[in-house]
Order: structure tokens, then sequence, then C-alpha cells
């Protein structure tokens, strides 16, 4: 069997069959742990379910993939290989846009906050300017001018909704820092002052209610009052769109057995009330999509190795050595990842698997049923392949993970580990200095 | 006036001050934003504010430092030449303490899942090894004997002690990942098993009860359990030990105007517990206490840069150059750090400042009430000296922070700016790889 298919295995709950086995050992013995793996035929899988659900749909489309989810050069590469765009929120990004092979007029750059050289930097490389506020729409228009350019630009709306999902992650209700509200006419004030600024061009327009969205209702809120507000610039300021950009947030599962809206299912939903808001509005703008983390999530494992198991008075602890500073989405949001202990078939019991950072909230994984796994085996954490690398820091001075790319039988280093020499760079009197 | 003259008007709430302002223009204006400065001089006298309540109570007194607060090699140096001893958590903080000078048999290692390579590193260096569980302790002393040497070991201990602080930083009660637990006689279990396994030598005990903690009673119902436990090992299987650690958590105010509990009130409480104990023990050992964010959060301030301001119906939101990426405790603890808007002067208004990470959980600080700033005005954060650059990430492909360290109105780069090529270091295909 391939390497692949003992992801896969390890993927579907089987981590005690013999290709699993050798997957993650030979996996761990040649690049180390804690070591971000990821399966390059997922990645194209998932992009390939949601072309393959909204092209047909919306002839004019363009999917864009949200490089925040995972920002490795060769993640990102692959993904505009099947055809995506790159999404921005910094500059940063737009470079490991460019350094992927993306053109920077491809690239829309959304940002609540962006600075003075961010904006500088999009000009220079046309990238389209999602303006987040109109004390940034100034700036851009005024940095526009001073660089002899036009910016391109759309407003991050933000319509209202309150989409069920973490409130971390819920970037569209009234609430939330981004974008300039539909209420109290601000957004038109803000389309309305656009067309009036010297050295912008406006191009569409842009939501994004939140991440990990595992039902409809909220998308089609949102293309309902979205598309609406497209027909009132039309028609109470004369402007007509290129774009209508709803954002990303497709959910992906995180538990066994679990089913949540998927490409076509949100593709389905959207088709009526784009075809009906459409015919209202008298032309079609491009339907833009963001997708992140279900391009990625699902392809990524994060493999750790049992450094101890221990049993107090109160719960047993399964000691890796992956922490918060590697995966910090449990930390954080007490988001949960299924996890696998790699060749044990013993009955299971509860455990919590317990991080390297000296920190008590640094579970990665609490109360779970596994086998209990000894010293030495490996566990591996799945849906790990959007914010997980992206997040991980070198707090507590652990060098950053490896990450590797999987094609089949075929294994590469994305990214080399991390050494104890990089901890230091930039810092005078040490060998990184300077 | 002085930099740190400045910098200690801003602390003080005159942020308006011309010296502040002087101050902050020129830090910024000569090493950019966002920006870590700390000031020596503060480190300095709460190292020795430290020192002056406990060396004259308890004369076999040793303070350490938990580097883990602050592992800049220079910070680590200057609280080191302060007479403290290194406390680290991982391979990575041990190799700091070294760079900083310190040997590795004044060392103490401290952590709940320690790697067979970090185990051996330890030893290889004389690094006191103090070992969280009976799993760990059977791989310490195979690696000794292996190794041909004699592991000096503590043991972490678990007191089930729950003091006031938060859940996530609250090591000692009893769900915590930390250490063998006093209850079911897991503890002695530990030091019997130590006497019998090759290759070790019982030096002490050891305890952390959390972090932040801003009253003396759990401190004090620790120091009562952990004699009473030594008197125990003494008694019952003839073991004197070297050194009792009670560990670090001295908390700071946080707040304008709150008074916490200071090392002056701390050493006053233990003291007649010490004497009561030892008196009835019948030999003296070492006290060690291991301090982090008490010696470095207040030296350190964080500046940022107003990149936009803006006003929706529910709120106004100061958005900045830095985010949970730049100081994550906010966001990962709720943590409150005050904030000083430089040089103006307006009547204070409600407002939310929000980080530039595209995340609607990345507010830095939530209704505070401040003179409203305006694009490339400077905000101060307060007491970021621990566990502010520490656990900063490159999530959304944002460089690192620079550090400066002030030390009158001499100022140096500490830690120079990150770039954008490093955020792709060892990525092959790009100019950081390899």
């Amino acid at each position: 069997m391939t390497l692949r298919e003992g992801l896969l295995l390890a993927r579907a709950g089987e981590a005690a069959h013999p290709a699993a086995v050798a997957a993650f050992t030979r996996l761990a013995a040649a690049y180390g742990t804690p070591l971000y793996v990821y399966d390059a035929e997922t990645i194209r899988e998932q992009a390939r379910a949601l072309k393959a659900a909204f092209a047909p749909r919306f002839p004019k489309l363009r999917v864009r993939y949200a490089l925040k989810a995972n920002t490795n050069v060769e993640i990102v590469r692959l993904v505009l290989s099947e055809g995506l765009a790159p999404e921005v929120v910094s500059e940063g990004e737009i470079r490991a846009a460019l350094l992927a092979g993306a053109g920077g007029s491809d690239v829309l750059f959304s940002s609540s906050s962006k600075s003075p050289s961010e904006i500088d930097f999009s000009l220079e490389h046309g990238v389209i300017l999602n303006v987040d506020n109109l004390d940034e729409l100034a700036q851009v228009s005024a940095a526009a001018v001073r660089l002899g350019t036009t910016a391109r630009i759309s407003f991050r709306i933000n319509p209202g909704v309150d989409p069920d999902t973490l409130h971390q992650i819920n970037t569209g209700c009234v609430e939330s820092k981004f974008g300039v509200h539909l209420d109290a006419g601000i957004a038109r004030k803000g389309y309305e002052t656009a067309k009036a600024l010297p050295g912008l061009a406006i191009a569409g327009i842009h939501c994004h209610i939140g991440s990990q969205i595992t039902a409809t209702d909220a998308y089609e809120e949102t293309a309902r009052k979205m598309l609406a507000f497209v027909r009132e610039l039309k028609e109470e300021l004369g402007i007509r769109l290129s774009f209508v950009d709803l954002g990303g947030g497709l959910g992906i599962p995180f538990e066994d057995g679990r089913m949540v809206m998927g490409p076509e299912e949100l593709a389905k939903a959207l088709k009526p009330i784009w075809e009906e808001e459409i015919a209202r509005l008298g032309y079609e703008p491009e339907l833009w999509i963001e997708p992140g983390r279900f391009l990625v999530a699902e392809a990524g494992l994060l493999v750790a190795r049992v450094n101890s198991v221990k049993t107090t008075p109160v719960k047993t602890f399964v000691n890796v050595d992956a922490g918060f500073n590697t995966l910090m989405r449990p930390a954080l949001y007490g988001a949960r990842h299924r996890v696998r202990v790699v060749g044990k078939t013993a009955a299971p019991m509860t455990l919590d698997v317990a991080g390297d950072v000296c920190e008590t909230g640094d579970i990665l994984a609490e109360g779970r049923l596994l086998p209990k796994p000894e010293a030495g085996d490996l566990v591996v954490f799945l849906d790990a392949g959007a914010y997980g690398f992206a997040m991980a820091s070198e707090y507590n001075a652990r060098p950053l993970p490896a990450e590797v790319l999987v094609d089949g039988d075929e294994v590469r280093v994305i990214r080399r580990r991390g050494t104890f020499e990089e901890l230091h760079r930039g810092e005078p009197g040490t060998s990184a200095g300077g």
C-alpha cells in the first residue's frame, strides 16, 4: 500500500492497520516529530469538489483560496494549480502568493487593519484592496494619487448576520470589527465616497460571515442582503460591480460520522437566490467565494510522539512532544481535533492528551476514548491542515515543526524542522544574531 | 529627561507628557512598530525587591528566573546578572540559559513532557531534572545509566491546592497535568522508586501552584503541605533534601491603583511556617523560589501604531498594527493589558483596540476609556514584558516584532525585526529555503 493509503486508513479510524503503522513509522523516523503531514490528493479533491459544485451553476465564477489557513508556499502553489486565486490578509501573504506564482492583480487583500506600507505594497503590485472602513478608504485614495496609479477596490461589508459558529471566528455579526455596516447607511456612504475620491476604481463588494459554518441559512440571508445592496448601488448611485464575493467559511466535520454542509449543498442553496436577484439587478457580476479551511484542513495531520504516560488520582495523561505552540486551536478556541493512536488495539479508555507547553491549559485533546499508548508511540491529530502550522509559535523555546507533503507514495519536505539557533534569530551576541 | 523617564511617565498614565511623546516617537521612528520595549532598571528593581524581601528572612535561599516568561538572551543575561539562576521548561530554554552564561548545573528543568533527547541533553550538561511522573523517572534512570552519569533530580509535586487565578494557569489543582500527587501516596512512591533506581541522586522537591497569584493563602497552605511531606520523606524513607522549591507565580497589578501581594508580604507570610516546619524537620534545606512574570512583566511595553479608526453602529474600533500574533494574552486568556494613547489629551471615550489578525477574537483591549487617537498615532500596551514576545507567532504571515532594551537614555536592539524572507525559512523554492 502507498504512504497515502496509510494516512487515509488512520483518518478513517484504522490507525492500528499495518499500512497505517508503516506510514507513520516511516514518516516519524525520516522527519522526526512533531510533524505536519499533508496529503496532496485530498487538497486536489477538495478544490475539485468546490468547482464541481459551483462552476456548473455559476458560469461567472472565481474561487479563491484564503491563504491564512496555510501559508506554506508549496501548499499555496498546489491550490493555485487547481485554478484558484489568492485571497490574503497581509503583505506577507501577498508575498507568499507571488512566490507561489500568482500575479499581483489576481490577489484580493482583505484586512481590517492595513498599514500604510501594506497599502503601498498592494498598489505597487496591482493587488485588489478590499477596503475595511472610510478612514482606510481615504488613505488608499491618497496613496494611489501619490503613486500615480489607480486602486481597484471593493468594500468589505458587515451584513449583520450571525451564523452558528464560535464567537471568535464569527465575523459578520454587528459587533464584529470587520467591514462597513449595511446598517445606518454606512456601506452606502462608503461607495458614495469612493466614487468621489481620486485614484479609486470600484471593482466589487465583499463579505465574510465567519469560519467553520456548517449550515446554509446564514449564507442565504447574507446573499440576499448583499445582492439587494448591489441593486441599491446600481439604482441609486449608478455603480456596476464586476464581482460579488460572498466569502468563505465552509466548515468540515471534525467528528467521525458527522455530516456538515458541503459545497454541493451550499451551491444549490445559493443558486435560486442568485438567479432571482441577478434578474432584478439586470446584470451579472462574477460570483467569488474564498474558502480556506475547506481546502486544506482535512489534508493535514499532526504527528506527535508520546513522551510519557501517567495516571493521577483524577485522570490519565498522555504527554506528547507537541503543544499549543504546535497546534493552537484546542487552547485558543476549545476546538476539537480527533486523535488516533498508531498501532494500538487495546480496549479504549478515557485519556487526556497533554501538550508539552508548561501551562495547565495545554491539553490537546481532553477526555477521549482511546487505546492507551506508551512512551515512544505515535499519536495523530486529524484535520490539522488549516490553522495548524500557520498559528504555530516557538513559545517555550521549541523550534517549529517540519512540514511534509505526501503524494501517493512520494513524500517531500516542504518546510524543514526549525532549529535551536533560529529561536534567537536577530539577537545580537548569539550565533543567529545579525 | 531620559528615554526611561518617558517610558515611566506613560506607565504612570502621563502618556501625553512631552517626554513620553518624545520617547515613543523616537523609539517608533528608529525601530518601527510593533515594538517590544523593556526597561532594564525595572528588571533590576524587581530582582532586588525579591532578594530584599527573602534573603534576610531565609539565609539558605536561591532565587530562580522562569525563562518561559521572556527567553531573549539579553533579558536572561540581565536577570542572571542580579544573582538569579535559571529555571527552564525545554531544551531550547536550557540552551538560552547557557547562551546567557549560566552553567548547566545551575539549571533546573521542569516540564510535564520531556522528550528522550531533552533528557539526554540535560544529563550531558549536568542540569537538575525536575521529574514529572514515574514513567519519566524510569526513563531518566535508564538514560543516566546509559550515559554513565548520575542524574540530580527532584519531583514536581501536585499539592492539590487551588489558588485564585485563571484556570489555564492554575497548575497546582488536582486536575492539573503537572507533577506527582501528594494524594494516594503517589509522590511518596516516586521518592521510594527513585531511591531504588540506579543513576539517580535525589536533590530536592518542587511545586508550582500557578501564575499571577495575588494573595498569600494558597502559598501558605502549599508550604505547609510540602514541608510536612519533606518530614515524611526524612522520617519514613530516610531521605534528606538539599532544596525545597516553592515555585513562582507572584502576580503583578495589571490595573491602575490596584495593590497585589508583593514579595515582602509573601516572604513575611512564609517565614513563620518555614521556621516552625524546619524546627520539626531537624535540618534546613535551601528555599528556592522561581518567579518569571514578576521579574519582567512590568518592564515591558508593546508599542503599536494606529492604522485606522472607525465607528460602527455598535462600537468604535482603533485598528493597530499589532495583533494576537504579537501579544497573545488577551485572546488566549481574556487577559487585560492597560493601554495608553501617546500624546492625546482629549476627553476619554469607550474604544476597542483591535488587532490586525483576521479574526473577530483579535481585540487587544475591549471597551476602554481612552482619548480617541487617529491614524499614525502610537498606543502602548503595559505589562507586556512577560509572555508577550515569548508567545508571539508569525500567524497571518506577519514578521515577528523587534525588541529593544532601554537603560537610562541608552537604547539597544536585543532582537531585530523579523523579515518577510524569514516567514518561509526552511521552505524549498524560496530564498529562505535550505
